[in-house]
Protein backbone atom coordinates (compact mmCIF):
# COMPACT_ATOMS: atom_id res chain seq x y z
CA UNK A 1 0.00 0.00 0.00
CA UNK A 2 1.01 3.73 -1.12
CA UNK A 3 1.38 5.70 2.25
CA UNK A 4 0.27 9.07 0.32
CA UNK A 5 -0.30 10.57 -2.63
CA UNK A 6 1.53 14.03 -3.93
CA UNK A 7 1.70 13.52 -7.77
CA UNK A 8 -1.63 13.64 -9.74
CA UNK A 9 0.00 11.65 -12.28
CA UNK A 10 1.23 8.99 -9.87
CA UNK A 11 -1.87 8.57 -8.33
CA UNK A 12 -4.30 8.60 -12.01
CA UNK A 13 -2.02 6.24 -13.68
CA UNK A 14 -1.91 4.12 -10.50
CA UNK A 15 -5.99 3.83 -10.46
CA UNK A 16 -5.93 2.75 -14.08
CA UNK A 17 -3.23 0.18 -13.29
CA UNK A 18 -5.97 -1.56 -10.50
CA UNK A 19 -9.09 -0.94 -12.75
CA UNK A 20 -7.25 -2.70 -15.29
CA UNK A 21 -6.32 -5.92 -13.21
CA UNK A 22 -9.78 -6.19 -12.81
CA UNK A 23 -10.20 -7.51 -16.11
CA UNK A 24 -7.99 -10.67 -15.14
CA UNK A 25 -8.08 -10.60 -11.63
CA UNK A 26 -10.78 -12.48 -9.90
CA UNK A 27 -9.83 -11.56 -6.35
CA UNK A 28 -9.55 -7.52 -7.19
CA UNK A 29 -12.14 -5.05 -5.93
CA UNK A 30 -12.23 -3.97 -9.11
CA UNK A 31 -13.13 -7.11 -10.92
CA UNK A 32 -16.93 -6.24 -9.58
CA UNK A 33 -17.28 -2.20 -9.46
CA UNK A 34 -21.15 -0.98 -8.59
CA UNK A 35 -22.93 0.45 -11.21
CA UNK A 36 -25.34 3.14 -10.72
CA UNK A 37 -28.16 4.24 -12.71
CA UNK A 38 -30.83 6.28 -12.69
CA UNK A 39 -34.00 4.28 -12.30
CA UNK A 40 -37.47 4.74 -14.24
CA UNK A 41 -38.79 5.95 -10.78
CA UNK A 42 -35.69 8.37 -10.58
CA UNK A 43 -34.49 6.08 -7.86
CA UNK A 44 -30.81 5.58 -7.59
CA UNK A 45 -30.20 1.93 -9.03
CA UNK A 46 -27.32 0.28 -7.85
CA UNK A 47 -25.39 -3.56 -8.46
CA UNK A 48 -22.65 -5.43 -9.02
CA UNK A 49 -21.32 -6.13 -12.56
CA UNK A 50 -18.18 -7.56 -13.65
CA UNK A 51 -15.84 -5.30 -15.35
CA UNK A 52 -14.85 -7.25 -18.62
CA UNK A 53 -12.20 -4.59 -20.35
CA UNK A 54 -10.76 -1.16 -19.56
CA UNK A 55 -8.54 0.86 -21.78
CA UNK A 56 -7.00 3.81 -20.31
CA UNK A 57 -5.75 5.68 -23.55
CA UNK A 58 -9.62 5.85 -24.71
CA UNK A 59 -11.27 5.95 -21.47
CA UNK A 60 -13.28 3.51 -21.73
CA UNK A 61 -14.88 0.41 -20.05
CA UNK A 62 -16.63 -2.75 -21.00
CA UNK A 63 -19.84 -4.81 -19.14
CA UNK A 64 -21.67 -7.48 -20.27
CA UNK A 65 -25.38 -8.41 -19.28
CA UNK A 66 -28.80 -9.38 -20.05
CA UNK A 67 -30.74 -7.23 -22.74
CA UNK A 68 -34.04 -7.54 -20.81
CA UNK A 69 -32.33 -6.79 -17.10
CA UNK A 70 -33.82 -3.44 -15.33
CA UNK A 71 -30.10 -1.70 -15.92
CA UNK A 72 -30.60 -1.62 -19.51
CA UNK A 73 -34.09 -0.04 -19.75
CA UNK A 74 -32.91 2.53 -17.34
CA UNK A 75 -29.84 3.57 -19.81
CA UNK A 76 -32.25 3.52 -22.96
CA UNK A 77 -34.56 6.10 -20.65
CA UNK A 78 -31.12 7.99 -19.10
CA UNK A 79 -27.67 7.01 -20.68
CA UNK A 80 -25.46 8.28 -17.38
CA UNK A 81 -23.75 5.86 -15.78
CA UNK A 82 -21.36 6.24 -12.60
CA UNK A 83 -19.34 3.40 -11.07
CA UNK A 84 -17.68 2.91 -7.82
CA UNK A 85 -14.65 0.95 -6.49
CA UNK A 86 -13.62 0.60 -2.75
CA UNK A 87 -10.18 -1.56 -2.24
CA UNK A 88 -10.34 -1.96 2.01
CA UNK A 89 -6.62 -2.55 1.55
CA UNK A 90 -5.01 0.16 -0.42
CA UNK A 91 -7.66 2.47 1.38
CA UNK A 92 -8.28 4.36 -2.02
CA UNK A 93 -12.04 4.84 -3.89
CA UNK A 94 -12.27 4.89 -7.42
CA UNK A 95 -16.12 6.90 -8.60
CA UNK A 96 -15.83 6.89 -12.88
CA UNK A 97 -18.84 8.88 -14.63
CA UNK A 98 -19.23 7.69 -17.82
CA UNK A 99 -21.88 7.70 -20.93
CA UNK A 100 -22.92 4.28 -21.64
CA UNK A 101 -23.86 3.04 -25.06
CA UNK A 102 -26.05 -0.36 -25.54
CA UNK A 103 -24.76 -3.12 -28.11
CA UNK A 104 -26.34 -6.23 -29.07
CA UNK A 105 -26.59 -8.71 -32.24
CA UNK A 106 -23.86 -9.13 -34.99
CA UNK A 107 -21.60 -6.39 -33.76
CA UNK A 108 -21.25 -8.15 -30.55
CA UNK A 109 -20.74 -11.64 -32.12
CA UNK A 110 -17.37 -12.02 -31.60
CA UNK A 111 -17.40 -11.04 -27.97
CA UNK A 112 -20.62 -13.65 -27.48
CA UNK A 113 -17.77 -16.26 -29.34
CA UNK A 114 -15.45 -15.66 -26.86
CA UNK A 115 -18.01 -15.72 -23.54
CA UNK A 116 -17.22 -19.25 -22.02
CA UNK A 117 -20.30 -21.83 -22.75
CA UNK A 118 -21.05 -21.86 -18.87
CA UNK A 119 -21.73 -18.16 -18.80
CA UNK A 120 -23.56 -17.60 -21.68
CA UNK A 121 -26.57 -18.77 -19.69
CA UNK A 122 -26.38 -15.26 -17.67
CA UNK A 123 -28.07 -14.17 -21.05
CA UNK A 124 -31.60 -15.71 -21.27
CA UNK A 125 -33.39 -15.95 -17.76
CA UNK A 126 -37.13 -17.28 -18.27
CA UNK A 127 -38.99 -15.66 -17.17
CA UNK A 128 -37.04 -12.27 -17.43
CA UNK A 129 -34.84 -11.10 -14.54
CA UNK A 130 -37.11 -9.54 -11.37
CA UNK A 131 -40.02 -11.43 -12.51
CA UNK A 132 -41.78 -12.45 -9.28
CA UNK A 133 -42.01 -16.54 -9.72
CA UNK A 134 -43.95 -18.68 -6.50
CA UNK A 135 -40.41 -20.18 -5.69
CA UNK A 136 -36.95 -19.90 -5.52
CA UNK A 137 -36.08 -22.24 -8.61
CA UNK A 138 -38.35 -22.04 -11.07
CA UNK A 139 -36.87 -20.19 -13.97
CA UNK A 140 -34.38 -21.53 -16.62
CA UNK A 141 -31.49 -20.41 -18.16
CA UNK A 142 -30.93 -21.01 -21.17
CA UNK A 143 -27.81 -19.08 -23.72
CA UNK A 144 -29.70 -16.78 -25.93
CA UNK A 145 -27.42 -14.68 -27.94
CA UNK A 146 -30.48 -12.57 -28.55
CA UNK A 147 -30.41 -11.25 -25.25
CA UNK A 148 -26.08 -11.27 -24.84
CA UNK A 149 -25.93 -7.09 -24.53
CA UNK A 150 -22.16 -5.51 -24.31
CA UNK A 151 -22.45 -2.23 -22.67
CA UNK A 152 -19.42 0.12 -23.78
CA UNK A 153 -19.02 3.00 -21.14
CA UNK A 154 -16.80 6.15 -22.23
CA UNK A 155 -15.60 7.67 -18.99
CA UNK A 156 -15.89 11.86 -18.27
CA UNK A 157 -14.74 11.85 -14.73
CA UNK A 158 -12.45 10.05 -12.55
CA UNK A 159 -12.40 11.09 -8.88
CA UNK A 160 -10.10 9.23 -6.41
CA UNK A 161 -9.90 9.52 -2.49
CA UNK A 162 -6.71 7.68 -1.00
CA UNK A 163 -6.91 7.69 3.13
CA UNK A 164 -3.07 7.40 3.44
CA UNK A 165 -1.11 8.78 6.12
CA UNK A 166 -3.07 12.02 4.69
CA UNK A 167 -5.90 11.95 2.93
CA UNK A 168 -5.70 12.69 -0.42
CA UNK A 169 -8.52 13.06 -3.35
CA UNK A 170 -8.15 14.22 -7.26
CA UNK A 171 -10.11 14.90 -9.64
CA UNK A 172 -9.33 13.85 -13.51
CA UNK A 173 -11.81 14.98 -16.59
CA UNK A 174 -11.67 13.78 -20.18
CA UNK A 175 -12.70 17.94 -20.52
CA UNK A 176 -9.07 18.42 -19.32
CA UNK A 177 -7.26 15.99 -21.25
CA UNK A 178 -6.80 14.32 -17.70
CA UNK A 179 -4.65 16.72 -16.14
CA UNK A 180 -5.85 16.40 -12.84
CA UNK A 181 -6.70 18.36 -9.93
CA UNK A 182 -6.72 18.08 -6.21
CA UNK A 183 -9.29 18.56 -4.09
CA UNK A 184 -9.86 18.64 -0.51
CA UNK A 185 -10.85 15.52 0.77
CA UNK B 1 -20.68 -19.96 2.92
CA UNK B 2 -24.54 -21.30 1.94
CA UNK B 3 -24.76 -23.15 -0.77
CA UNK B 4 -28.42 -22.25 -1.69
CA UNK B 5 -31.22 -20.82 -0.41
CA UNK B 6 -35.08 -22.02 -0.78
CA UNK B 7 -36.44 -20.27 2.56
CA UNK B 8 -37.55 -16.48 2.56
CA UNK B 9 -37.53 -16.17 6.04
CA UNK B 10 -33.90 -17.66 6.29
CA UNK B 11 -32.36 -16.02 3.51
CA UNK B 12 -33.41 -11.85 4.94
CA UNK B 13 -32.46 -13.14 8.35
CA UNK B 14 -28.93 -13.93 6.97
CA UNK B 15 -28.93 -10.90 5.19
CA UNK B 16 -29.63 -8.54 8.28
CA UNK B 17 -27.26 -11.06 10.47
CA UNK B 18 -24.72 -9.45 8.02
CA UNK B 19 -25.39 -5.89 7.95
CA UNK B 20 -25.18 -5.95 11.68
CA UNK B 21 -22.11 -7.42 11.05
CA UNK B 22 -21.00 -4.28 9.37
CA UNK B 23 -21.50 -2.46 12.52
CA UNK B 24 -18.92 -3.41 14.10
CA UNK B 25 -16.97 -6.15 11.98
CA UNK B 26 -13.80 -3.71 10.16
CA UNK B 27 -12.85 -6.27 8.10
CA UNK B 28 -17.34 -6.72 6.74
CA UNK B 29 -17.82 -5.51 3.46
CA UNK B 30 -21.14 -4.12 5.11
CA UNK B 31 -18.67 -1.97 7.34
CA UNK B 32 -18.24 -0.20 3.93
CA UNK B 33 -21.88 0.05 2.02
CA UNK B 34 -22.11 1.91 -1.44
CA UNK B 35 -24.32 4.84 -0.65
CA UNK B 36 -26.08 5.97 -3.70
CA UNK B 37 -28.15 9.34 -4.40
CA UNK B 38 -29.03 11.42 -7.33
CA UNK B 39 -26.80 14.14 -8.15
CA UNK B 40 -27.52 18.27 -8.05
CA UNK B 41 -27.27 17.30 -12.04
CA UNK B 42 -29.26 14.57 -12.15
CA UNK B 43 -26.28 11.82 -12.57
CA UNK B 44 -26.45 8.65 -9.87
CA UNK B 45 -23.88 9.28 -7.04
CA UNK B 46 -22.02 6.71 -5.50
CA UNK B 47 -19.38 6.53 -2.82
CA UNK B 48 -18.20 4.48 0.08
CA UNK B 49 -19.74 5.38 3.70
CA UNK B 50 -19.10 3.59 7.20
CA UNK B 51 -22.07 1.84 8.82
CA UNK B 52 -21.95 3.21 12.21
CA UNK B 53 -25.78 1.60 13.02
CA UNK B 54 -28.72 -0.78 11.99
CA UNK B 55 -31.93 -2.11 13.35
CA UNK B 56 -33.72 -4.76 11.90
CA UNK B 57 -36.84 -4.24 14.01
CA UNK B 58 -37.06 -1.08 12.64
CA UNK B 59 -35.60 -1.28 9.25
CA UNK B 60 -32.88 0.93 9.77
CA UNK B 61 -29.59 1.87 9.07
CA UNK B 62 -27.03 5.30 10.43
CA UNK B 63 -23.72 7.02 9.03
CA UNK B 64 -22.20 9.80 9.97
CA UNK B 65 -21.23 12.45 7.18
CA UNK B 66 -19.98 16.10 7.00
CA UNK B 67 -23.10 18.64 6.74
CA UNK B 68 -21.03 20.19 3.89
CA UNK B 69 -20.28 17.35 1.94
CA UNK B 70 -22.07 16.83 -1.51
CA UNK B 71 -23.96 14.07 -0.60
CA UNK B 72 -25.91 16.54 2.50
CA UNK B 73 -26.66 18.50 -0.70
CA UNK B 74 -28.36 16.07 -2.69
CA UNK B 75 -30.18 14.49 0.19
CA UNK B 76 -31.85 17.61 0.91
CA UNK B 77 -32.70 18.24 -2.88
CA UNK B 78 -34.04 14.12 -2.97
CA UNK B 79 -34.01 12.05 0.24
CA UNK B 80 -33.69 8.76 -1.72
CA UNK B 81 -31.10 6.43 -0.97
CA UNK B 82 -29.73 3.32 -2.22
CA UNK B 83 -27.46 1.54 -0.78
CA UNK B 84 -25.35 -1.64 -2.15
CA UNK B 85 -23.15 -4.34 -0.13
CA UNK B 86 -21.28 -6.92 -2.25
CA UNK B 87 -20.21 -10.22 -0.28
CA UNK B 88 -17.56 -11.76 -2.57
CA UNK B 89 -16.76 -14.82 -0.28
CA UNK B 90 -20.61 -15.34 0.29
CA UNK B 91 -21.52 -14.69 -3.26
CA UNK B 92 -24.28 -12.34 -1.37
CA UNK B 93 -25.59 -8.57 -2.82
CA UNK B 94 -27.63 -6.70 -0.83
CA UNK B 95 -29.10 -3.86 -2.02
CA UNK B 96 -31.57 -1.68 -0.06
CA UNK B 97 -33.95 1.58 -0.84
CA UNK B 98 -34.65 3.66 1.81
CA UNK B 99 -35.71 7.73 2.67
CA UNK B 100 -33.29 9.64 4.59
CA UNK B 101 -33.39 12.27 7.45
CA UNK B 102 -30.46 14.61 8.38
CA UNK B 103 -29.85 15.34 11.60
CA UNK B 104 -27.30 17.83 13.06
CA UNK B 105 -27.04 19.91 16.49
CA UNK B 106 -28.18 18.72 19.99
CA UNK B 107 -30.60 16.24 18.91
CA UNK B 108 -26.87 14.14 17.96
CA UNK B 109 -24.76 15.65 20.79
CA UNK B 110 -25.00 12.47 22.77
CA UNK B 111 -24.11 10.49 18.94
CA UNK B 112 -20.71 13.00 19.07
CA UNK B 113 -19.58 11.96 22.40
CA UNK B 114 -19.07 9.08 21.74
CA UNK B 115 -17.56 9.41 18.53
CA UNK B 116 -13.22 8.95 19.14
CA UNK B 117 -11.26 12.08 19.11
CA UNK B 118 -9.22 11.33 16.56
CA UNK B 119 -12.53 10.50 14.39
CA UNK B 120 -13.85 13.29 15.05
CA UNK B 121 -11.29 15.32 12.16
CA UNK B 122 -13.63 13.95 9.75
CA UNK B 123 -16.17 16.95 9.93
CA UNK B 124 -15.03 20.05 9.37
CA UNK B 125 -12.45 20.06 7.03
CA UNK B 126 -11.02 23.70 5.65
CA UNK B 127 -11.82 23.90 2.82
CA UNK B 128 -14.63 22.51 2.61
CA UNK B 129 -14.72 18.99 0.80
CA UNK B 130 -14.48 18.85 -3.32
CA UNK B 131 -12.92 22.18 -3.49
CA UNK B 132 -9.77 22.25 -5.32
CA UNK B 133 -6.98 23.35 -4.03
CA UNK B 134 -3.41 23.66 -5.44
CA UNK B 135 -1.64 21.05 -3.58
CA UNK B 136 -2.71 17.71 -2.45
CA UNK B 137 -2.29 18.55 1.28
CA UNK B 138 -3.27 22.09 1.73
CA UNK B 139 -6.12 21.82 3.79
CA UNK B 140 -6.97 21.45 7.73
CA UNK B 141 -8.73 18.75 9.51
CA UNK B 142 -10.58 20.77 12.58
CA UNK B 143 -13.04 18.77 14.70
CA UNK B 144 -16.63 20.93 14.60
CA UNK B 145 -19.51 19.22 16.18
CA UNK B 146 -21.73 21.78 13.83
CA UNK B 147 -20.45 19.77 10.41
CA UNK B 148 -21.08 16.57 12.19
CA UNK B 149 -24.54 15.32 10.35
CA UNK B 150 -26.46 11.99 11.14
CA UNK B 151 -28.37 10.18 8.27
CA UNK B 152 -30.79 8.11 9.26
CA UNK B 153 -31.56 5.80 6.73
CA UNK B 154 -35.71 4.38 7.21
CA UNK B 155 -35.42 1.41 4.24
CA UNK B 156 -37.88 0.78 2.19
CA UNK B 157 -36.90 -2.56 -0.06
CA UNK B 158 -34.23 -5.13 0.57
CA UNK B 159 -33.43 -6.84 -2.96
CA UNK B 160 -31.17 -9.72 -2.38
CA UNK B 161 -29.35 -11.87 -5.01
CA UNK B 162 -27.58 -15.23 -4.24
CA UNK B 163 -25.38 -16.71 -6.41
CA UNK B 164 -25.24 -20.29 -4.80
CA UNK B 165 -25.14 -23.71 -6.80
CA UNK B 166 -28.15 -22.57 -8.08
CA UNK B 167 -28.87 -18.59 -7.87
CA UNK B 168 -31.55 -17.38 -6.16
CA UNK B 169 -33.31 -13.19 -5.74
CA UNK B 170 -36.26 -12.39 -3.47
CA UNK B 171 -37.40 -8.93 -2.61
CA UNK B 172 -38.63 -8.04 1.08
CA UNK B 173 -40.40 -4.59 1.02
CA UNK B 174 -41.91 -2.81 4.35
CA UNK B 175 -45.45 -2.23 2.18
CA UNK B 176 -45.37 -6.29 2.73
CA UNK B 177 -44.26 -6.96 6.56
CA UNK B 178 -41.17 -7.65 4.72
CA UNK B 179 -42.84 -11.18 4.14
CA UNK B 180 -40.99 -11.35 0.74
CA UNK B 181 -41.21 -13.09 -2.99
CA UNK B 182 -38.61 -14.67 -4.60
CA UNK B 183 -37.81 -13.24 -8.20
CA UNK B 184 -35.96 -14.89 -11.51
CA UNK B 185 -32.10 -13.69 -10.95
Amino acid sequence: MVDEFNDLTVIHDYAWTLILRGTVDQKSPARHPTFGTIGLQGMPELRTVVLRQADQKSASLEVHTDLKSAKVKELKSNPNVSMHIWFPKLKLQIRLKAISEIKTGEIVKEKWDKVPKGSRISYGTEPIPGTPISAPFIYEKPANFDRFCVIFLKIDEMDLVHLGIRHTRALFAKKDNWSGTWLAP
